[in-house]
């Protein structure tokens, strides 16, 4: 039986991580270990200057005071249970799509899976208000479950967008490239009842980049949005258009 | 004259940003925007649970409360100073490696000025103990001299990695990938004075990718390595492997 | 029925609030808002620098991303409901006797009490593994439904201890003052995985004043301590030696 | 000559801590440490969830990752300098009058120098806006170089509030008695850039308890407050008063 880690960004008691839990249950062992609050925006980012604190809930669920990448970082380490097959982060409260990915605590849950023996996997539901968490549980039920079938490399994750309707009304499956946003708009200003001034990080950009093709049109036109990710960023091609410029620098 | 945003992670009293700022100044018109205390480790994280608050420091260096992603989301927006036109992030204190950029909050930095005219440039010292923070103000410096006969493509960013050394032992500049490191070790438990037990985040692992053409062989042989990361983590190749299994998923 | 505003500093889902809640739930209509997490050491400490965020969990509490102070401003308020007669905190894990008020998140939340009709109760199990939630429970139950026949004056908490033990083994109440306790011991230096020193405050410093009378004897003792606390500091006796000296200087 | 540890709750780069360190230096031997950024409203909090990591500054400074009572903690400990004879904290970036010397942080810092040989002091300067710290600054010298001549008890604070005026305009010094204010307002509800409801904390009440004879009256009236703390709240009026009713209970 598969061992499956269960992570998210959006906080141990997020009804995703719930139904997420609930799903890999039917089909694994399941050891959940999550931030004790939403660290959504926390992209991959490590807790270096204080260590970290853990708190085991009724529901057997674990909460540590820490970010995504931390919960992982713990779970994969046989600390808190054995060594899992495979991480599965989310169902986030929200897509993770195009430049999102850079972002989003629910994508680094599972990049910090990269070295287990199975591609790690991170679903949202993309929609404002979720409701159909039920939906993407499902969907990553399958994934799951086929994933022996499918000889992906080492250091690959999927990331799983999937419309907020019933099950019923998945048009299917594609497989995408991230598209991706306008830079973010302006920084809200804030004044706080003592009469400061702070500012908030604005909403993300416009999808820019939404053709067919992308994650963002999948998820427009009703289809779950796989796109698998590599961990190296190295970009080959600029290597390449370098070589001369670097001689020239001498 | 170009217009050049400074940040780092390690905060806006590190040496290294100085160096980095008092350098940018002598070929540009340059704006220091960066977290109020050490954020290594922060990535690309955004902080969307309290708007942000800054304070202007004696020597015009900005602070925020915030992650270097903060900082330059904060920067690029025209708020604090004109549209820069590109951003240069660090000198950070110590190596950022393989997979360390995607912990990085110096790369995030540097990935958060993607959309201006000028590719991005995350600087690191490779030492843990670092001293010739002027060597890798030179390299930079001569790097975003010579950017403007570089059309890299946008949505670029370098990595740039320099040996410790005086810049005479600057053996040269070579291109070159990510190699990668091997899982973290165990987390490290530590127990506080009133008896509870904590966690801290393991150190990096050792390198396991690192022959020839890696960063990290780069900067061991006495080389700047300059590793040119881009922003899509799509995985092309993965994609292609997938389409049969998708369809046998029915 | 009494509106009773039950908060803590150990969180949301400490079992002493649970007990605590329990028990209120007998005698009026009860209101839990705590910090959605541990903030021991947190006295009266409020949150000025970010707004603070709601959640309501399914037993119905409501954990406040805040200081426990926080939570009782919130709650007083008439935000999340209706204006409470009362504020009653704890059942703290572990004693808050002498010094340790002033730090206490347990008692700050009871001081933040201090406006509304009846006198505000902290309660704490003095005992560092505590086991006997409900014996404190029992005690403060009674405290509450007799506080009508107290006619304090206003501003004033009762600060109660009560020895970790099975109710029939409690042999009695004194009233009492606080004694207090010698200054905490010297910082414990910790180096993190990655080299770097850093010192946690040091546990609280053993009790010099606890002689009969004293918060501390009573405990010791086997009885329940209540500690009557005024929200005034001012010294009205030092303010008449001072005097004389303040004309000196002229 | 005095040992005087300045600490704040502004954060080490406030105009107010510079100012006073400068006075301090004319009549001691000064360490300056204090919270790395502002923690007003920070009361007695002690970190007890994470060790606490110092840099010392250019101008000798040192800034601590903690709350003002944590620097204090650290700084009587011993362990950053020899053992002081006096803790002064301030000058605040307003003042601290009646119910405010619960949630301050600056009389806090003071309050935790209580176990040294000399009365701790806390000073701030009344204006939300203030321009004179150095009226503050040797209003406050002037105490402490007299403070040998005034044998005040252990564990005694002075609260000292000076108006925000040139020293010729001070009118004088009166001791008083701490005022009160009414119960602070509504909290402030904001939404953020992505639809999410949050609190702030509301702006203190008004005072209520003004007459003459308290610090709000001596304040406005153009001279400076000096409030005299006993460290010890306990309330014997009403220890007396309580007696009988607890034989009641039985």
């Amino acid at each position: 039986m598969k061992k499956i880690l269960v992570s998210n960004d959006d906080g141990v008691f997020a009804p995703g991580i719930a139904a997420l839990a609930k799903a890999m249950e039917t089909i694994g062992e399941v050891t959940v270990i999550a931030p004790d609050r939403n660290r959504s925006g926390a992209s991959n980012a490590l807790t270096l200057d204080r260590p970290i604190e853990a708190h085991t809930h009724k529901n057997g669920f674990i909460g540590l005071n820490g970010t995504p990448t931390d919960c992982v970082h713990m779970g994969v380490s046989g600390l808190f249970c054995e060594r899992p097959d495979i991480v599965v982060s989310g169902i986030n409260n929200g897509a993770n799509l195009g430049d999102d990915v850079l972002y989003s605590g629910t994508v680094a849950a599972a990049m910090e899976g990269r070295s287990l023996n199975l591609s790690a996997i991170a679903v949202s539901l993309a929609s404002f208000t979720p409701k159909y968490f039920d939906t993407a549980a499902e969907v990553v039920k399958t994934i799951v479950e086929n994933l022996d079938t499918l000889n992906l490399p080492p250091r690959t994750v999927l990331n799983v967008n999937v419309p907020d309707v019933p099950l019923a009304e998945i048009k299917g499956i594609h497989l995408t490239r991230l598209g991706h946003r306008a830079a973010a708009g302006v920084p809200v200003a804030t004044t706080d009842p003592r009469g400061k001034i702070r500012y908030w990080v604005a909403g993300a950009g416009d999808a820019v980049d939404k053709e067919a093709g992308t994650d963002f049109y999948a998820v427009d036109q009703g289809y779950v949005s796989i796109t698998p990710l590599h961990i190296d960023m190295t970009s080959y091609a600029v290597m390449e258009q370098m070589g001369d410029w670097l001689e020239s620098l001498g």
